[in-house]
């Protein structure tokens, strides 16, 4: 099969702060390797099923654009959360897609994203085997939720988990300045797998006692052990940071930041999705210990903190755009680019291709093994899996004191 | 007078990101210049009169350790909130911290922090001066809200003036991937005074738009107004972010914080003590405009994320101490380190000494004139003034993946 046609690459789910390296590889490794021309889609299939794409040429125009574009927060090309219908229940929607495709002749599709973003490139490739289409689907991971099956971790966990174990040691610091009795709440995201929540544990160094406990989603939480936890730890030590996961929830089922918002907002504007796992706990804290209690919570920072990015997850993230486009122009198809570990000290791993139904839709959680102290900690398995992630910075381009962004306007 | 002799220092108030630089300017200045002893007080006046301090030559052992000290967010010696009673009420305090220093043998006195601290550096000096004491007393600034008078910026509000343009910036990128209506409200400190919100408008660069809108609390604030501006600016543009102060209030004094408490825990816990600015708002959008919201809340990361400071700050917070200590040697007390601008570009600063009597006591707000569009922006002049003190980085010593810190243990 020729190495050369049209390709078309497109970006779903939440954004990263390196989901744009992937993209940066798909692009350069294509245009590299003599792709005709390369389209974006905007906002995902959703934007190109609405005929909206762009041809990347026009703008990343250098090696600069493309090192900048490493170097960018959120997803270029835009993104949407558009899970595909089953063929037997809406063909129409595969087939305008596929006219789409034709019409600009696409010999090659990526697909940069998530689990339901795997299920696209899934659902693409089998029709396209079904209709004897010859244009290949390759997918090229990315979640800060590190939660896809198969690979041993996912573009964007790494830097999402710097930037927790980063921040989280600066926030320990500020914490213990005032001699005073002070519990700060650190909340996290990762709504069912704690491998954010659990990265919290990096901020343990030599010079840094790290956090006081961690809270992971795979555990059901019960309140009333928590603020006794809480309490006897405080005999002991007067500042404590503690990490939550966003996620929390009890035996029943409820999401503890649920029994915030019931209380929240929703009288006043019938409104309930809000609330905060972290600020709900802080306050009961307050209640209960009558000390002073604080929240932090990340949110969106933890996924496109692009100042401070993991520089082994930058260079695999834009690797696994590069292999998922050499796989399709030798003709693979229905595949997706996965990281196998040979190693973890040294340092090795290896980039394959595996067949993306393995991977779509399946949710991998943190092993309950590594969940120690009566489910308020993580084991040191989890520091020797993480801490290879997050090495190296790669710096951002400062411009007037400001990181520069590629961005297509 | 001798350059020689024993020095105390002191850090006092909220910690900043560079609150430690000014540490290692008096450190490295006093060492430099011959000083026998250094004193540290561990959470400032408060541990000085229960007789808690240090040597501080034995944890800032070398120049390396010197240059980490520079990067370590927080107060390497604690802090306090405490501030000095009047003499003619409580003459007791003062006999006692001056028969501490005068049994440690101290020929200087050096305090970093704010207003409070600046008030005991004007009611130590002018006890001295009373008792005919011999110890000089001379403060340094410090505070990220940069509320301090006389003096052209305060050290710490660069470094959060930067972290703030460079963390809104990425939350933009990030606010603008989906196709969608959707609302960021992002929640910034200074409860009194709006510089630090004000910062969100260095996110407007070449190749970004910036945030849309910016509410000081400068300004009386109209809830309904409010919620009208965000419902017209989004018929022109799907996905916002706005830039709110935490101390946002109505014309009647009430914190927007505060109406979000009164409904938020009390009936749950009966405690009050929290809420959020930033989520309330973003709340009564959703409610109001029936569209996604979301809520940024920087909380302690503003003033602690010594990861991304500006070079410009900690090297005028290095040598706010310096200038302190070389003062302190020619015999000058009652006096504070400040600022005067000769020049914004190119950027030109003097550093000099003033009455500590003028600074104590006094916040400086931004001026009235430079917030326009009826209340939701701030004008060229801010940008003049804000954008020279967030120019430069000073990377952080990163060891296996994180930032490394100073720690007094």
């Amino acid at each position: 099969m020729s190495t050369l046609g049209n390709i078309i690459v497109g970006q779903s789910g939440g954004p990263t702060s390196v989901i744009n390296s992937s993209l940066a590889g798909v692009f350069k490794t294509a245009k590299d390797d003599g792709a005709r021309t390369i389209y974006g889609m905007r906002n995902g299939i959703q934007g190109l099923l609405e005929n909206r794409f762009v041809d990347m040429k026009e703008g990343i125009k250098s090696d600069l654009d493309v090192e900048i574009l490493k170097r960018t927060p959120s997803s270029y090309l835009g993104s949407c959360r558009y899970k595909l219908p089953d063929v037997e229940k809406d063909e129409k929607t595969y087939e305008n897609i596929f006219a789409i495709l034709k019409r600009l002749e696409i010999d090659h599709f990526f697909y940069i994203g998530g689990n339901d973003s795997m299920d696209t490139i899934k659902k693409l490739s089998a029709y396209a085997k079904a209709k004897s289409e010859k244009i290949t689907f390759v997918g090229v991971p990315k979640t800060i939720d590190n939660d896809l099956a198969v690979t041993d971790h996912t573009p964007g966990f790494g830097s999402a988990a710097k930037y927790i174990g980063t921040s989280v040691k600066e926030i320990i610091r500020d914490a213990l300045v005032y001699d005073m009795k002070m519990v700060t709440v650190v909340e996290i995201m990762g709504r069912n797998a704690g491998w954010l929540t659990a990265s919290a544990a990096l901020a343990k160094t030599e010079e840094c006692d790290g956090v006081d406990m961690i809270f992971l989603p795979e555990l059901d939480f019960d309140l009333n052990l928590f603020a006794d936890k809480v309490k006897k730890m405080q005999e002991k030590k007067k500042a404590l940071v503690i990490a939550v996961s966003e996620g929390l929830k009890t035996a029943d089922g409820t999401y503890v930041c649920k029994m915030g918002d019931s209380i929240t907002f929703k009288d006043s504007f019938g409104h309930t999705n809000l609330g905060g796992t972290g600020m709900f706990l802080a306050n009961k804290l307050a209640a209960e210990l009558g000390c002073k209690t604080r929240t932090v919570d990340f949110s969106t920072l933890q996924r496109c903190a692009a100042h401070i990015t993991s520089r082994v997850d930058v260079e695999e993230a834009f690797a696994a755009g590069t292999h998922a486009v050499k796989a399709a122009f030798k003709g693979e198809t229905g595949k997706v680019v996965v990281f196998n570990r040979v190693s973890s000290s040294p340092y090795a791993m290896l980039t394959e291709l595996a067949d993306v139904a393995k991977i779509a839709n399946v949710e991998k959680q943190v092993p309950s093994e590594w969940i120690i102290n009566d489910g308020t900690y993580i084991s040191d398995e989890f520091l020797k899996y993480a801490k290879p992630l997050i090495q190296g910075e790669i710096a951002p381009y400062m411009v007037e004191g400001l990181p520069r962004h590629l961005v297509l306007r």
